[in-house]
């Protein structure tokens, strides 16, 4: 039902005829006092108080229900309250446990990138910074500064017309494709590791995953086992010669 | 044969001369007639009629064929006729059983991935949510609803122009530039997931398909056959010491 | 020294200045006579002079030499001689071992995979029959046949402005998108499936040797010849209870 | 501290600000006496003074800090200057141990793809003197010479508006598709086989590292101490028998 009423409430976005603007804002009303609810709830079923603000996920949830709350008559503001509404799909999330489960693997491979990106961000800098330096006059709106440098060469890392921003830079600096071509190459390696470097932690997790899986449903008996049962036949046969 | 006539239907979608047109829409009706005495043998020398609609190759089959029957008069209704016979080339994965394998296994790998898939939609319905919100004043072509909203974002996740699109918006909101790298990268992270759970199921599926094998070879004695025999072996010489 | 000349070939392509012409020519004919001794030496130092005809490498090398023989005075045949010229560099693969072999292993990992090309083209095939019959009138440029169709549908796959041809054909057909996006799905998936495949195929390939090569190395006696030794010993201990 | 300052410096091609010129010129000076205690520092502390100068970071590092002392004074000299400063930040790289094995992981990994960047290598020599012959008239912007046909094809191979590429020069040679296409496939053929190689000698590296690993933890007799055990059993019985 909760889900039903979330999709209700992201689909609010979609219409916007005059006449069902009335239908909306009472539906919104009422999903927002549904939501309310069941928040209440929650923590109501909750037996110690504390664990239930210690869960990320229940604060999430209270958070985007409160600040719906918030009565909204100016119209600057009614803006930011339609946005925040929208995180209420983010709700989703927290009620699938499925989600949720993939959300956390997913955080939790990305410390192991650190690495990786830091590398990365060091490549993006130091050419940021040489485009910032050299190709300033060419064209100020790519080039002004670093930070827009470096949007720049995001867009060169994912091909979107690149060739234009190097042919007009190649008119000043004949030589400038070694620029460009150096950095595709350069973040492409990284990507490319950091891809890599996921695949083989995940593979490296699945596999000790199915060795864990298969020695305790065995019940095999051990290499050492087997060794130490010849050990203490030696020791009955051998008294007797 | 078959393949070579559903062959020469398509290519009858090649050719608009004016004096051959006559012969193509004879030689489809000669197709026509070997696809239904084809379906009809099929049928007969099916045993149990039931199940020969159990099917769903035989079912979809019989349906290609039966609606290329209908006699079409209506010019409105040609070209859905025409469309039609296009789906013939589809009997070719009816009939290669090697690519019946491949779209089994293929639709078996999907509902694994179900729960990434949700994930991502979720992610374009928030984004496409907040583009619509924001964006629909700038340009209501890109950001009307939240469903061209979302053909807009798929387009960004493609790199198609997304600097165009981007650069349109930061010029009303300068840092809209967060909202398009943030959507690249959740999307690209939740993409490689999806491609990365693909892999490793398949290397597992592949993996134990290959310790099965192995397992089934070699009869090998197991571990536990030894350690049982060690078992009898320690009886027999206990009793004389 | 094959290589350096082979190189300073295709660098004749490179400049166009009239003075250098005339020694370039000469160096052209040089290196074509040296070209031509070398596959000579090679024929006679064979034993077997079938056998030097039997293997594909010596066969392409002598063709290349043999058409850079030919005397071209036409001006329309010295484009393609040229052209033959270039394929010198070719033999820059036949002459170095490893690049042979990289290349059979290429070439033997194609046929695994014919039956998802098969698939892919099937997928081109029956998008190009319907894109021809119904956005012909739209844009002829791009979807005038069914081979200029599939052309087109490359392009889509490629992400190269596939929304510029999608916008044009969602003018008359505002659901034309279903086709774009479920064509982008459908190639990504049997893209995907591809590739999964053929790193499949080079890890199991990789496992295999890597079994066999431990296998060898260790002499290590098998679980199977344990079993036979234990076999025996309870046949020397039963007689005597 | 040294990877705050590093950060200061890159921070500095950032502002160009009038007024602000000063403090970061004056700040420029006391991150080069910085780096320059630094290194000073770490040469004393190195007891044995070559070790330090084999050491190809700390040779980096010595040079990166000793070219910015050169005083200048020639505006075109500046610019220079500014750039080499740009080469602090690699600096980081040097400091962090984690990302000097990376690139150090990175390194080693690319003499093993060596083949298959020379094949590619040549697919890309070959493609483009076949195009700087072949559609020189038709654009010499892109086709010129060999050098900038080969660009053209990196373009083609980026999938960058290369149907515009395509399109002008099929006016001239209707089955010039056949080219860029073949092109296309070549190079991904290529660049999937370096992909597929990384991926496997990685995973390889990985399991022998894992495989090592297992065999030091668990100090289990191996199948030929139980071989040999037996071996000893069995003389201990037959002569009784």
């Amino acid at each position: 039902m909760i889900i039903a009423s979330a999709l209700l409430v992201g689909a609010k976005t979609y219409e916007i005829s005059t006449t069902s603007m009335r239908i909306l804002s009472w539906l919104d009303i009422l999903v927002t006092l549904i939501f309310l609810v069941e928040i209440g709830i929650r923590f109501i079923a909750e037996p110690s108080k504390r664990a239930f603000f210690r869960n990320p996920w229940n604060l999430f949830d209270t958070l985007v229900v409160l600040i719906s709350l918030v009565p909204i008559d100016n119209s600057d503001m009614a803006l930011v309250a339609r946005l925040v509404r929208v995180f209420r799909v983010l709700r989703m999330i927290s009620i699938v446990p499925e989600l949720r489960m993939l959300l956390g693997s997913l955080l939790k491979a990305l410390p192991q990138l650190g690495y990786v990106i830091l590398l990365m961000f060091i490549i993006f800098y130091i050419y940021a910074a040489i485009g910032a330096t050299l190709f300033e006059s060419i064209n100020p709106t790519l080039w002004s500064d670093i930070a827009i440098s470096m949007l720049t060469l995001f867009r060169v890392m994912t091909f979107e017309d690149w060739t234009d921003v190097m042919y007009e830079t190649m008119e000043v600096y004949p030589l400038s494709w070694v620029y460009y071509l150096s950095f595709i190459f350069f973040t492409a390696f990284a990507f490319l590791n950091m891809v890599i470097g996921i695949v083989v932690n995940v593979m490296n997790a699945e596999n000790e995953k199915l060795l864990k899986a298969q020695a305790e449903e065995a019940h095999e008996p051990t290499l050492k086992d087997i060794h130490d049962k010849l050990q203490r036949l030696e020791k009955l046969l051998e008294p007797r010669t």
